[in-house]
């Protein structure tokens, strides 16, 4: 008999049918009550055996965590908290599950304790829940990608470039490690290294998907990108998944239009395809925020919260406005901030993001024209000749979730800002040429996945939404 | 007004309206036609302009690579070779493109040349239809694994371990190159490197895939692997993309049934989707060939190709089968084969593989039940304690395109193949886990996704289906 999946029995569609199924026992209770779970789904299926008629061998078998196949016939669910249960004719123990040694049981577990553990942890509700979740943000963001006619490209992992400039690089090697083959003046032979040269692994693959947009007209990336930064913060991670985007002929507004209705649309996604997962979560997260006190709870349950930024206008306004705000505001006034805001130039912290979009605005924001001195050298210089066509996407808790920018098109300006940083042509000779041939305005933004699956989670930590999070003294598994 | 996409002109819906289009200049003729393309797709669209009307500075800058915004009326082309035209009464030069210095001019350029300008050579038709292509299949198997109930996860490309076996790897480093930290005994001191260990490349997501099969049920990673070897060939790279689905409860031959169905699944999708694009390098291929001698050239065109593989029934038979085969056929016999047969036990190489599915079935094929020695640690031992369950799938023209295996889910099994293979147990505590706690059986497979281009595309070089191939000495880009 081939065996089905508790999503398909809980369909109700195989009823008063022999069925058998696969899958790991979450309870055994009153030796009656198998409750069985395959991971198609959050919900387990009930599995009622008579014990006395089974072997008492086999019965012993039958712990948290041991893997079974059940055969029986599917049946309505006298008892409450399920409609249908299998009411079992035969069981085969595919593996057992020692209760002495198995870590994840059927009680609550600390997300520490689990990290420890993150190829089990996979197995406890909350993470299948999460994992489920992440999943369907990934397809929505291809689906989202492909139905509005975008190509994806995949960008290199390995990069000879380092004049990316958005943070700390991990250098790829095959050199011996003590005694590297050395050049006469004492330093490295790079020439003798796997690729002759020095090379990196990625921070963006934004440059190269500009190559590809300025060709194919609208693309994106979806791939790993790394930093290596020694940031031991619940929202960093040395390597993690980002969405890039790039477009021909977009300008800003153009982009930040593209951004807003990609994040609504992929929202929209998991609200109609996750429910059961997100109601799970939604409840996982009011248990965990009940011992906060009230100012440091979820100003809206989880569902709640994603319909309401899917269903409403991001606030836009220039990184002028809001510094305008800023200063103007109570706690800078205060000097409630830890960096108070006093001139036009400065870097947003995250205090000010969060008052921004939690305290004044209460929705996602969508700053833009930032100070050129505060951005990459690739973003589109203003006429004012001080700001640059630069635009971040913030949202509640979680911070900055877009990077964009429209950007340089124009070979002079940008060979200019290249010389002012130090950046060698020769380093970016291709990313140039994009400039000589056939230049014309265009945009794209980096949306960090794991910042994405943070938000409609709700988990806190961004170690606890990737399956096994890269950090400083940490690659294990 | 709004721009439109090339693709959209030409489906004709916009006829007699008003219209502006941006794109590339692909040729300029007789002063009056600009064939204008904006990658959405293959085709041009054609612009009519009166070069008496004309700026003849603007005249000028209209050459092959120049960007322009096109605006007219979307008429009937009277001309052949299109159905409609531009009739021109604007155009806008967003970047103009020297013809004495762009590279990538309206004639036949080598795929060598091309390959040294990866960042335009997007910009010919050929790369266009390439990268159209792997877009699609890349589409085509998220969507597939997604509607079959598959979880996607991210495997980590940065791991901690060393034992995946399954080549020569990279290492990740933040240490200083020149003078690293060293320990006593004068080895590095890895504690100091930004992880606390060394960490390499990842050359597999499967084992951690198979954690998360092992909770939900069915998995596939869809990611960058990396091999530090140095095959200067037209079928290797450094930088590759892989998919691996993973599923709980599944033998050998569920696998197999699932490698044939998925493979035939994505190959029917880019036949419905990208006709254009296959049918432009189902030409040329047919040109490329021409040159050759009849024995080279490819049995089938193009598309009945992938017809023919998406709609017959791939040969499986065992690896004894085949070696039976190849010991009696007439290049062994005769000694033709570089690498006689004759024992069991022998490696297939290529030119042993190209025989049975070139020459004997004309058809892919699957090989399954190979001897243990030639296969990986983690692979299902049959009873007969000398064969694994492994499989690999053949294709005309590229060899090997899957491989997989039932894994062994037997504890104390893996623990001996990890002794026998001195595999420290320390490495993979976590993968033995897996056969601690609800084990049962399982399988899965890799698939190089490049290799599924070249076939897809009928390219010949694998450097030319990826954007920016990595390979030894080369990480330009």
């Amino acid at each position: 008999m081939k065996s089905t999946s508790v999503k398909e029995l809980l369909s109700k569609s195989l009823l008063l049918q022999e069925v058998s199924v696969n899958g790991w026992v979450k309870t055994f209770r009153s030796n009656r009550f198998i409750a069985l779970n395959d991971g198609s789904t959050l919900a387990n299926i009930q599995c009622v055996v008579d014990f006395e008629k089974l072997d008492p061998a086999l019965l012993k078998q039958i712990n948290t965590g041991a893997a079974l196949k059940v055969s029986g016939t599917l049946v309505e669910s006298q008892g409450r908290g399920q409609s249908v249960e299998i009411q079992v004719s035969d069981i085969f123990v595919h593996g057992g599950s020692d209760p002495e040694k198995y870590p994840i049981q059927p009680k609550k577990h600390s997300l520490e304790f689990l990290r420890e553990k993150a190829h089990l942890r996979i197995r406890t509700n909350t993470f299948a829940a999460v994992m489920r979740v992440r999943s369907a943000l990934s397809f929505a963001i291809h689906q989202y990608f492909i139905e509005n006619g975008f190509y994806n490209l995949h960008s290199p992992v390995i990069t000879g470039s380092d004049a990316e400039g958005a943070g700390e690089m991990f250098r790829v090697t095959t050199l011996d490690g003590q005694e590297p083959p050395l050049n006469e003046d004492g330093s490295i032979n790079f020439k003798e290294d796997f690729f002759g040269k020095e090379t990196n692994l990625t921070v963006s693959g934004q440059l190269e998907a500009e190559a590809y947009a300025m060709a194919l007209g609208k693309v994106y990336t979806f791939g790993p990108t790394f930093r290596a930064e020694n940031s031991n913060t619940s929202r960093h991670l040395a390597e993690f998944w980002m969405v890039e985007p790039e477009v021909a002929f977009y300008d800003l507004d153009d982009n930040m239009d593209l951004a807003e209705d990609f994040i609504k649309k992929v929202i929209q996604y998991i609200l109609k395809h996750c429910q059961e997962d997100l109601k799970f979560l939604e409840k996982r997260l009011l248990d965990e925020e009940k011992s906060k006190p009230q100012a440091e709870r979820s100003a809206m349950p989880l569902i709640e919260k994603l319909k309401f930024v899917s269903e409403n206008t991001f606030q836009r306004l220039t990184y002028t406005e809001a510094i305008d705000i800023l200063r103007n505001s109570k706690p800078n006034k205060k000097k409630k901030f830890q960096y108070t805001i006093d001139e036009w130039g400065a870097d947003l912290q995250s205090e000010h993001e969060r008052y921004l979009v939690e305290k004044h605005f209460k929705c996602p924001v969508i700053l833009f024209d930032y100070p050129a001195k505060i951005k990459a050298f690739y973003m589109r210089l203003n006429e004012d000749g001080k700001t640059v066509r630069a635009m971040d996407i913030l949202f509640p808790g979680i911070g900055e979730i877009v990077g964009g920018s429209q950007r340089e098109e124009r070979l002079e300006v940008l060979r200019e800002k290249m010389a002012a940083l130090h950046i060698p042509e020769e380093e970016l000779w291709w990313y140039l040429d994009l400039r000589k041939f056939g230049s014309a305005v265009h945009s794209g933004f980096g949306l960090g996945f794991e910042r994405l699956v943070l938000f409609a989670t709700g988990m806190g930590n961004i170690r606890d939404v990737i399956p096994f999070p890269r950090t400083p003294q940490n690659a294990e598994f």
